[in-house]
């Protein structure tokens, strides 16, 4: 394939043949997966690396212990609902939570460009601190690096999470059986469209504020509810509910079938993607997970999901098919089916 | 203090009252520690954190393992001798290993600049599997982010480390006595001379290559040769050997005194020191360590060193005494005495 369909677009951007990386290589869609394919994994070989989670589960002594990484790059730094601190803590917090590990510590690692504000950065770690003290874990080591003006943007984080792995409780993108039902834990796109709102200056009728949010708790009680029976758990952030989908799908070898009519999209989301030719499905969302159960439960999972007060827009919006094992589809209102594919690039940049 | 000394030339910078990060914050000097001290560790409070080692010691089930977090941002990304990618495998295991662990895993997080030549960054991903073929880590997962052309510089790659703790070997700043001998395994400043001349396309009389090396064996050799007493150990890179004795004689509340005349720094660093105006014991290193053992085991110390093939340039260098706590001095070969003292900022910023 060499022209593709970027949002609405029509785009003649190449999936592959760059000798340069492009934006939308840090896209969480195709060209993300041909970056690792190509240029990571034939060098950096690993049974860990090659799982392709949300991080990895590694022994140490006598225990099996998550490890999950993740730089932030978000632009602004600051937006409606929190900042690039509360995005690290949470984001590195939901990849352990994500694998059904209990999330213990983090890492924090910052490089600033020079020039930035105290006042700015301040915000941020105290942001960070009370992030982590929502999710119960410590900030144990850092590192700061500064850049000079025009060689950075402000401040990028990576955060680095080690959490206890449960050998009663491990979800994964391979866990998946056909009947599986997939559920959504709240509504989705709000994230990505605060994001937008926020770096173009954008209003929109409804105010937005990012769901940035410790999904921990939430997982623990769809775990007691489904006795540990989670088949596979994605927090879909960059590349949206639609690349979790399309990832899980591929790893468990399972088509997805989605009721669109089913998906909880806030109609201020949905007037923002209308207006800006978006798909709400490939919006990042940085406070709600997919999660797959088997069909017994899925009635028991969808109700601890809806008592719990993150959970309350949970949706069961689709289901584990034998068919067209990979592809996830979507049937419409109307009746018509339409294939929802990775994305090759960016919808939006810079998002988490 | 509001005007201070930089390298030889005299700078009005002053070390507090600033609104703004500059790049001084990144040195490892002055600015760095009062970077974490006033807008770091107020917020983000943990044990762990206080200790300020080159990572923390934490509980995981039944084991203590060591993490480890680094970023680097060196400028260029490939110099004599290595590139980022080795730096940033080497300098996160060898942060593991200064303070008595087993390396064992690394999580990688890149952040690239769109337009980064993939031929480039397919050296340096190699590059770093070398390293941690040659370290014996396992790379486990990563993460890349895109930032826009001119919002980033080429890569910036952060290595987060986990090793095992051992709790027969644990050196640690503040483990030093007075009577303490100071060693160090290598020759001085090679690595920062070595990307001083690669950034600046300058050419000295003898061709240099950075010293970045895995230094986890020759901690073993050290550890084996002393029984386990090693009270303090520090690979001295950002800051130099200067600043990590300073951290180390402030850590451990005793006064450092070194002979000038048995620092091994070499011919070619002395002369582009001189000719930069830059004070070698202040430059960068990435393939020694300082060491600090008890008298009575300071000459088999030495002598393990030796006979590894990482540590033939290993010396002497200095004593701890009980007088002046927290201030290192140095004796000149006429018999004067100078004091050492923490550089406020950067001789050299970007220098891993």
């Amino acid at each position: 394939m060499t022209a593709t369909i970027i949002g609405s677009v029509s785009c003649p951007i190449p999936v592959t043949d760059h000798d340069r990386v492009v934006l939308g290589h840090g896209s969480g869609g195709k060209l993300s997966a041909a970056l690792l394919k190509q240029h990571f994994l034939p060098h950096l070989q690993s049974d860990a690396l090659r799982q392709l989670g949300d991080g990895a589960v590694v022994s140490a002594g006598n225990a099996r212990v998550v490890l999950s990484t993740d730089t932030f790059v978000v632009n602004p730094l600051e937006f409606p609902g929190g900042d690039i601190g509360t995005l690290a803590v949470n984001g590195t917090v939901n990849d352990l939570a994500m694998m059904g590990a209990t999330p213990c510590y983090l890492t924090v690692g910052f490089i600033i460009e020079e020039g930035l504000a105290f006042e700015t950065l301040d915000r941020i770690v105290a942001s960070m601190a009370r992030a982590a003290s929502v999710a119960g874990v410590q900030v144990v080591t850092g590192d700061t690096k500064v850049v000079e003006h025009g060689k950075g943007d402000g401040l990028f984080i990576n955060t680095t999470g080690l959490g206890l792995a449960d050998s009663d409780f491990s979800p994964s993108p391979d866990g998946v059986r056909p009947g599986d039902v997939v559920l959504v834990s709240g509504a989705i796109g709000i994230h990505g469209i605060t994001i937008l709102s926020a770096r173009e200056g954008l209003e929109f009728e409804a105010d937005l504020e990012s769901d940035t949010a410790c999904l921990h708790p939430l997982v623990q009680a769809l775990r007691r509810a489904t006795d540990n029976s989670v088949a596979a758990l994605r927090d879909p952030t960059r590349g949206g509910v639609a690349s979790a989908l399309n990832e899980i799908s591929a790893a468990s070898r399972v088509g997805i079938v989605l009721e669109e009519s089913a998906l909880p999209i806030p109609a201020a989301v949905a007037g923002a993607c209308e207006m800006l030719g978006l798909d709400p499905l490939y919006v990042a969302n940085e406070g709600n997970f997919v999660a797959f159960v088997p069909p017994h439960l899925a009635d028991v999972a969808l109700d601890a999901l809806r008592n719990h007060p993150l959970g309350r827009g949970a949706q069961r919006i689709g289901v584990a098919v034998s068919d067209h094992p990979g592809m996830v589809v979507m049937r419409t209102p109307l009746g018509g089916t339409r294939i929802v594919d990775m994305l090759p690039g960016d919808q939006l940049p810079r998002i988490c």
